[in-house]
């Protein structure tokens, strides 16, 4: 019996283990949907954590990888291997002082231990880019929730974003991420959804302001939505800068995923 | 300029704090989607942690979300105020010695803060409850990652599950979950999917059988359906015992979400 629990144990490590493919070639995934737009792409989805208030926002995460799936893209995941800002207790909103984590090892929860060092992130072997939100985008890849347009952005993370950019591919972000390519994408077009409150609905619509502080434009669209920047293939959606039910988030996600990878257009 | 920062700081805060509505009632977020087929639905939803190896599986999670807020339900997320078995390094897969970490405390991050100790879930509050999987479940709601089918289950999980079964409402799981069913509803029918490996397509098939060793009937299903027991409204999907694309395992758990609304039948 003992035996058996133990092969039951393993047998679940196995079986929960792979997120983005394992037994299956992303063309095969892709020639399981039908209407799947481009089969093979190869999206590096770059993360911050685990969590909406110290890391990645999970929901935002889990909506791009879906759509990715859907859309027969090839996935690898990245994360930067460098300390929270700091650990917070999501039960009462405040830092857990005695507490540090790794950005790497909390966004592997995420990927399901597929995870890779954002330092080793090769721009010639992806095709597209896309960066969730949370505040792990405006605290551990860059210091915007402290410094707003005065914020410096991780070495790696800018890097990368300027490597896409000058290769011509495509990236995406969402939420709050577009801050990042505002401060490293000099006059890039950008959405943090609208630019007045509306009683609750934008609770956060002086963001926007600090996007046009940044250099950046800010173009207002609903949660539904993705803004596409043609010139500089900057897709981004509002996200959870929106509040609504988490379908409509889920779908303009969708949206933006959709964007990206007609971008991409091979 | 100091002063707009804190400001942009504490606007991001109270943006991306709500998750299952906050301004919008769950009416009005209904009569959002055209299609939602049973707005008002009061949902619980019991987490065991936040990341596959040692609480809930993330995206199932969330994928329950999306499906559920689609649906027009109202959402209430509740986990256990107890430790975690251990906590789990998820890039190396081995468990962290000197971490300890607290199930509701890390639940709370996919819940975005909003979440209860499942010791104050009232049934009669509630109109059906939705248990996701990974290692969580059975570690942290259960020992049968340790025990199989000699498993204990958590007190309130126990109580809850008897409650609900009692009172005629729905019950939904998915993944390793259904085990808890198995344990403590007797012969209740579930899925954990085929019963054969499938040259890895279903690595821990053999987990059917324990499933039958705890007393349950096991009933083989493929990733993309829900099976439903309709006498013990008891609806369940494979969800990651399949090694998959990540959209057929969302497009699952929305066939298992759709039947537990349907169950309700308000």
């Amino acid at each position: 019996m003992a035996a058996f629990r133990v092969l039951v144990a393993r047998r679940l490590v196995s079986a929960l283990a792979p997120l983005s493919g394992g037994h299956h070639a992303p063309s095969q995934r892709a020639a399981l949907h039908s209407s799947a737009p481009r089969p093979g792409a190869r999206v590096a989805l770059v993360l911050s954590g685990c969590g909406v208030y110290d890391g990645t926002e999970i929901h935002e995460a889990s909506a791009v990888l879906v759509h990715l799936s859907r859309g027969g893209a090839e996935v690898e995941i990245f994360a930067p291997d460098v300390p929270q800002m700091h650990v917070i207790d999501h039960t009462k909103g405040q830092p857990s002082e005695s507490e540090s984590r790794n950005v790497l090892a909390e966004s592997a929860r995420i990927a399901r231990g597929k995870i890779t060092n954002l330092a080793q992130l090769n721009v010639a072997s992806h095709d597209a880019a896309i960066f969730p939100g949370g505040f792990g985008a405006a605290k551990n890849l860059s210091t915007f929730a402290v410094d707003g347009k005065d914020c410096t952005v991780n070495k790696e993370v800018e890097r990368v974003l300027k490597e896409f950019h000058g290769a011509g591919k495509p990236i995406g972000l969402c939420c709050i991420a577009p801050v990042l390519a505002a401060k490293v994408i000099k006059g890039v077009e950008v959405t943090v959804g609208h630019e007045q409150e509306e009683g609750g609905k934008w609770p956060h619509a002086g963001t926007a302001e600090a996007i046009k502080a940044l250099g950046a434009k800010h173009c207002v669209k609903g949660v539904t939505e993705a803004h596409v920047d043609q010139k500089n293939k900057v897709v981004t959606t509002p996200a959870f800068m929106c509040d609504t039910a988490l379908h409509h988030i889920h779908d303009g996600i969708g949206a933006m995923v959709k964007k990206v990878l007609e971008l991409i257009g091979k």
